[in-house]
């Protein structure tokens, strides 16, 4: 399942977002455009890009494809300059929709600044609250406001101290993009949940959220930047401050099993040769006796070769995903509902009858997806359906720019992996182990006591504080309690 | 390389239609929808339904894709009825764009009558002025207007008599669906170069393109309407006519290669299989000694896993394509369209560094993508690229419904093999012969007096008259021989 | 009453089309829009425009005022040539109404034809039967198509001809313009019941339906066209024809009450003069004791000027009218309608409150605008209200291009003047007499046996045969014998 | 020359704004959209509504005329609730169009608030820098925003006391309409500059910039909102505070001159009766020997009507007006542009040739206007041309709420009167005296030591402060001396 597909189905992990930034380079707008491009599976919904031409700022704010939105010359003209910031994401919908799209923009009584951000912030309603009781008035609930906001009421006065200042209030993920009158700026968290990458097109410096960004426009990779790093990009170079206290990083694994791209390096890894090497991992762990290996398309294929590799299985194209799908599918009636159409996915009848399948999906989330993808294969005639899943289960949201259902309605947290594979309807379900998912992602297994990567959605174990959650939580609890009395 | 991407290289060779009809069933429209969906790979810029609804026609046709302009459900509930035939195109620009999107709807003194085909008539320009000429008033270029005005000028009587004075007197290659007050009729030209399919859901009738619009909606496969066969559909059941001389089939053999979906049956065979045997095929007449299999995605997949398994080599997923190109894309600025941008395919350079490739193509057909996607490979840091074809060289246009360049602008058409390999600078390139399609085909070779399907794109053997084209050839023979004087 | 306010209280008389053209200018695009927007008042909802460039001709249809539509430069950059008709009307609702909007254009084998008209055939249906019989295909219910079949089907071989063939076939009221691509072409029926006019701008000829037309463009005015007369323009000159039976002019009287421009000269006369003296006669024929005069707002305003005048009475605007109603404007809720809210007129309460009011309209149709103006004045505080109306009681349909409710919807074809009176609750109401009206035009009085003007609508004497309504009106009997039977 | 006919030919003096609020009544948002529609003549290009539903508030703003953004019957079900304020506005242009439209809203800690307003603060910039230096972001430019950010930053607890705090601290003319979770809140400026009036309609209570707000929803006039009152209006009923130091009032003259609709009561008076009375004073002040008296419609309509009933002469329509322009209408080319096009006016040839005119305006701005509309009437054949100014020579720019051009493009700035008749061509050229203003108004004459209405653009004399303006003046004289240095 690829993102798009599973918020069709309303059975989804969305990445809320993808940044880009260019310092110097005479088609600032028009490469950040391209970056996006690249990024759109970060966030499809909407995107924006602010640019500085030496002078003023320019905003283009649209929500809608990149290609559909962003590729006209009109749109590239009027974003003068040779720097830019850009940011693409899920819109929510209505009125308030344009309001939330990144980057936002303000003017400081030093000068326009715009930030965008991938992320979340784990305390932002708390210092949202502190600073409406202060004056501050909110146009919208994105967590950059809050940042923005923060930066406007500092006491400080040169603009880096006062961003500073805002960055050591926040708590939570984030990979930042911002740019001001003199300065592209870059900055992941402390522990380096989100990625964010360094590249170089002749003289000018880019941040981007995966290496894809740069290949599509024909950049150099550099490095990444680091957890905690915050880089300043000026016409005179580049310079790195280290503002937070210093920290073991924790890279998000999911990155690795859904949401980079596979042709990405993020945080030092291949993603294809990482997700090739789930397959593999898998295949040792929970092999089976099958006649093909079909993955679900498309974020299943890469697992799916490497397991067909190592089991010595053949790869088949079993399930055929249909790409035309649109932005405003609606199905059709009620009626129609129940007949089980096969708007995005269509299995290939002649090439499963009578056939053992070895089924490969990233993850599990409600299970909505997986039960209606099991039942196709089986009507398609399937003799056996054994789901291997490129992932442990998947227990707890996520509270770091993943848009996670409540823990509730996650399958695994309801249910044992046994009652799983019948509530799904196959012969046989598999996840892959924690420590298999480190040792693909080229540890020698999960550090228990200072695990590695950020496996929270897996684990349960948070590597921050989560400030609001926990005052919505004892809010709650009160209010329980005042119903009792 | 999908019809979709080739387009956007201007390097490419388009089907131009999706038929699908259906009767007596509560969701016609509906179901109509979905149909055209699945079909959506055959052409994706305009779409049309027209429905019955016992006392009256309801027409809906608009500029898109079926999932943004036909999924509304206010939509669908104005095409009222249990009777629905609906068409998929590619549109032409501009003000006549909307008129020329079918089906077709004219009021004739016996009642209204709606009609769509997919295909193309060699004749239709020679009839439409000769209608002229006696008065009729044309207001489109569409071949399917042609069509009507014979139908609306007929001597006959009853409306099927009128509909086959007016296909004994049209030549080429179509797929007719069309929908009288108390019919609905399916035709296939006397060779079958286009499919059509005849379904079943519950008690309705369902008259199709490929099978996979039959899947989408979980009905059965009937068979498929025979080459020169007219099925009338009525509420009392089906009766076939055959109005035509008996002649042998010709089904256009590029529909396995290329056109259909990889899960339809078409003519009798599943196309993934025949694609997958095609790479078989050529492994065995064009092996290499290489690392990866790599597809050109998605047209290349099925045969690159044929390739792969045939050749025992692996296969990987070398490029990968970025599925959000939106409908309205313009590469920004000159300047940056030479900076050779990737907007839909990106090279995995960490897997091809250092490997010799197999690359897999359908076809090549200007060249254009094929020289750009092997310089990707190249400067990702392939050590080799071997590129093979899962077809023959395509030499000529074709008059039969598919978009072809003209003929000298088809690189097989100007060069031999091996230009083309310095051409698009491989270090060695083989197409798949004649008999190795065939055989994929599931004949025993080409058989060479009479040929089993139509191959005109590759052999130049059409298999009806030109009858527009001969006279377009002669008028401008005429014109030079004037301007000459 | 404007035509559109009164077109918005669904109690309404409408002209249905305005018409220009233009030989010879260069900028005869534009001085085509600027010709619809001056003639706006006579069809508000649609128009179109058909230039020729010596090679093509272009074409640009829209819904909406000529202001909004057609004002870009775009727009008139594409209508390139020098030669160009427009036309401006009412339009229909919905999916048709494209297609309905002229001037209508056909490609005749003989090259391009586009006409345009203001009127309405008497026998369009009956003509448009035979033609669909003998295989022509009607895409609008237009009744230009139906000229345009006509031209299409004609035995004659140049197209002047053809068209001659095609107006001695067609009953009723018309003024024309028609484009070819060597001839501007204009025509008014025999009786010359709507109006054309001649002008002259440098060397171009210019057409229009009235000469405020021709004065927005600082055109001359040089003449009407004749009734009868085919004038032929050309780059060498302009050219008269006479290809009807010669026949005693009957020009539409209503043009003078209600339809032209109030600065505009029709038929010789000028039309605010007129409408000034029709306020001296009803003055003279129906004096009222009374404080003030006030107008309706704003068609009754020069009617009331010459009564005020005449009776020596001040002159006062007591209804206030608000002129920026929008095109779709939907009065909110049924709870708000029943409201009585004023969304076009209000009443001036400080000037009404206790005064005597003399209201002048132009007409009654259903009596419901009245019923409410009448209402509004009253609650106003007027003392009394004595209803002047600007011409004889509305009893009869139009059948020559006015929009006209059947006559069992016409106030004063259910009703005597007295029974009007009560109805509307006025303290006094008189209609101008059909004498008065006559005088006021010019004339000494009416003939009573060979009429000046059409005043069908007054008088119920058509002159012209009424072939589709008798045939409409003989089906209507058979089938109600049917159901008797 | 209305406001919309002034603004197209950027020749224009234009009231920013209307305001509306009604609490307490189940049709709460449809009486808005009509009292709104009842207001477009004092902003017509953008419109915004808030309402309260009990729980939640709800916002819809547009760009276009009332009558096509927001009759739309979803556009009034989704603005829920008993109460509801709203608001008419000339919008700028471009992207910040939509964020300047009122009215505005925001959430504070106590609760979401409302608000919008006519008129305009002359220290709002000198606001809006203190308030970004303590970190208050600004969304737009409005003068409202800076009032909200006064609420937000205010240190008192009751939304009120806040509202007053805010209220304290600006300066320059306003009417203020507002709406909290609990209530209705209007406020006119300490000098009563610009009107607003309190009505009733059967229990709910109405603020409305004029009385034809109340009269086209048939509500009832209660009173004129005092100079300097802040009524709060809640479900238990009214009350008013009076927060400001007391001051003699300075209602706008120039609203019975142009701004206000004739059929209105401001300020105690009915406008058009004043207008007349205008017309009057002017006829006795520069009486002239002439045939008729045309107004420049439709403003000059009024004052023509008092001039010709008090000088004895009859009143013409002698210019007719064009309403169909259209909002977005172009002049096609520049060729077109200087033939003297006549989009909104026409002369009535038949009726000036030979006679001596009075034309009747009701101000001269630029006098691009004036020199058109006499060329126009001497072109048409006019024997004599005077020019009669229902107002004083508008000298000075307004700071109040009326968007004046710099004085210095004032033609009354920079000619004398005679120099002026000069320019615009007139044979004589008259405007009313300052103290005939004052009497038309009802006054004996202007109280030169305490003038009693506010008449700056006049006299020059403005009876607030103009912070921002002697801040900018200051600013450019530093600048200048710094250049000097």
């Amino acid at each position: 399942m690829t993102p798009f597909d599973a918020e069709l189905n309303g059975d989804t992990l969305r990445e809320e977002c993808g940044v880009f930034g260019i310092m110097q380079h005479p088609d600032a707008a028009a490469l950040t455009v391209l970056g996006l491009h690249a990024l759109q599976h970060r966030g499809q919904e909407a995107a924006g890009i602010v640019s500085f031409d030496g002078r003023q700022f320019h905003t283009e704010r649209h929500v809608g494809l990149i290609g559909d939105q962003f590729s006209d010359s009109s749109v590239i003209e009027r974003l003068k300059g040779e720097r830019a910031i850009g940011h693409t994401r899920y819109s929510t919908a209505g009125d308030t929709g344009l309001r939330n799209v990144q980057p936002l923009f303000a003017e400081f009584a030093g000068g326009g600044f715009a930030v965008g951000h991938n992320g979340n912030l784990t305390n932002a309603r708390t210092l949202q609250r502190a600073l409406q009781e202060k004056g501050s008035i909110f146009q919208s609930n994105s967590d950059t406001e809050t940042i923005i906001h923060l930066i406007a009421t500092s006491r400080k006065v040169a603009l880096i101290d006062r961003l500073i200042d805002a960055l050591l209030q926040i708590e939570g993920a984030y990979a930042i993009v911002a740019l001001s009158e003199k300065k592209l700026i870059g900055c992941r968290d402390p522990l380096g949940v989100r990625p964010l990458v360094l590249g170089r097109l002749d003289d000018a410096y880019i941040l981007a959220s995966e290496t894809c960004a740069l290949d599509i426009i024909g950049a150099d990779y550099v490095r990444d930047i680091e957890p905690g790093e915050l880089v300043i990009i000026t016409e005179d170079g580049l310079e790195s401050q280290w503002p937070f206290a210093p920290a073991r990083p924790r890279f998000c694994v999911f990155e690795y099993v859904y949401f980079a791209r596979p042709d990405s390096v993020v945080d030092g890894r291949n993603v294809y040769t990482v997700r090739k090497q789930i397959g593999a991992e898998l295949a040792r762990e929970s092999p089976v006796e099958a006649d093909i290996v079909v993955p679900v398309p498309d974020s299943g294929t890469p697992a799916a070769i490497g397991y067909a590799q190592a089991a010595g299985l053949p790869f088949e194209l079993g399930i055929i995903r249909n790409h035309y799908v649109g932005r405003t599918f609606i199905e059709p009636t009620d009626a129609i509902r129940h007949m089980g159409v096969k708007l995005k996915h269509n299995p290939n009848q002649h090439l499963l009858k009578g056939k053992r399948v070895v089924l490969i999906d990233d993850s599990i989330v409600r299970g909505t997806t997986s039960l209606k993808i099991v039942e196709m294969v089986r009507n398609a005639g399937a003799a056996e359906v054994h789901m291997r899943i490129a992932s442990p289960p998947t227990r707890n949201s996520c509270f770091y720019g993943v848009d996670t259902p409540e823990k509730t309605k996650l399958l695994a947290s309801r249910m044992s992996v046994e009652d799983m594979a019948a509530h799904i309807k196959v012969d046989s379900l598999a996840f892959l182990s924690m420590d298999g998912l480190y040792r693909a992602a080229g540890e020698e297994g999960r550090n228990p006591v200072r695990p590695q990567y950020c496996d929270a959605c897996f684990s349960g174990e948070y590597p921050t504080r989560l400030t609001d959650q926990q005052a919505l939580e004892s809010e709650t609890t009160v209010s329980l309690l005042a119903e009792a009395g």
